[in-house]
């Protein structure tokens, strides 16, 4: 286990490097970064859908990241707004994460200077997304309510990095066993005071909320 | 990259090995292995609860996998069968799988001959379990209709290779815009005439005819 343990310290480290070169790229273009993280299926791609057009004045690009296929790329051109697809299977062993590099790799697609907002769409993973740092201001996750109250019992570490936490699907509540006291509950154990937002990506009802959080992270 | 593809190379490699020494005790303790797959919160755990009960005359037994807790685990302790736990956090780096030695290292937990069938529920995550073979005979998947129609084309995977697809939640399909049928044009898509069935782990509709999938595996 040893050597599993010291191939994982060494990736880390090695991506902690990228992820400032990253960084340094995104400050120097003046861009904001968000990675969006959240298990797969959670709705991350439907609520920028509702959310991207909302945005008044903020000039907004996308990462998307995908084992495979440009499904939720080719959503996001419907947009009109920039994107830039990095599929993990192709050159990266179908790893099932971004990290920096590859974040790195699919930069060059995107007109970065003239962004105010980039979005980076990671893998849809509860797990080892949370553990490669891409370089991001921010980090915000989409948590449906469909997955269950112990979630951030089970995965600690994602819940635990991110800056906001979007319920999302909260129009099947009525059609659930799930107790939101208890998921806030849970949530507030692993990271007392994370800002939460309640909302529903198929109805629209509260999109504007997360809206208005992508603005202010792009200091519009 | 090729660092990267290096060691993962390595890794499966070295798993293969493993897997063999587990599935050559399998076979000596007269024991059937079924891998159980899915995103978190598909519902693999509910289902269990739902099925195991119902396998009439086989000796089950439960490996529980997951990132941190133990609350799967004593969901299946609270239907009186034998159960290991495997946290990945403690000494496999917090994987977001299981590979066959962490499966190993949970056998010496169990009565392996005194099982005819053991459900080894792998960690929650869509891409990669599929990866690595722990010596099961069968695997089955669990997959949400909360998940959206378009996983088996951007998780390919562990669609293809399954041997079973479980489609949970159906008692959520009159409040989604899930398209059964696109799913299951997907899904041959990447897996032509893999079995599936329909079934609610929440109101048990269904779930009887899982409760025979693992009946038969188990050879009863």
């Amino acid at each position: 286990m040893d050597e599993v343990v010291n191939v994982h310290r060494h990736v880390l480290e090695h991506n902690d490097a990228t992820a400032k070169q990253n960084r340094a790229d995104f400050d120097e273009a003046g861009v904001r970064v968000v990675n969006l993280m959240s298990a797969p299926g959670a709705g991350k791609t439907s609520l920028l859908e509702r959310a991207l057009p909302m945005l008044a004045g903020v000039r907004v690009g996308v990462l998307e990241g995908d084992v495979q296929s440009s499904l939720d790329a080719d959503r996001m051109r419907a947009l009109d707004v920039p994107v830039s697809l990095v599929n993990t299977d192709v050159t990266f062993a179908g790893e099932c994460h971004l990290d920096a590099a590859m974040v790195r790799s699919g930069l060059v697609d995107l007109p970065l200077a003239d962004l105010d907002l980039l979005v980076v769409e990671n893998v849809g993973n509860l797990v080892c997304p949370a553990e490669f740092t891409i370089g991001e201001h921010r980090r915000a996750m989409v948590f449906s309510v469909t997955e269950g109250e112990e979630k951030p019992l089970k995965y600690p570490l994602m819940f635990r990095t991110c800056d906001l936490v979007v319920v999302n699907k909260m129009d099947l509540l009525p059609h659930l066993d799930f107790d939101l006291d208890l998921f806030l509950d849970n949530l507030d154990a692993v990271h007392p005071d994370v800002p939460h937002q309640l909302l529903s990506a198929r109805t629209g009802e509260g999109v504007r909320c997360f809206a208005a959080w992508l603005s202010e992270t792009a200091g519009a």
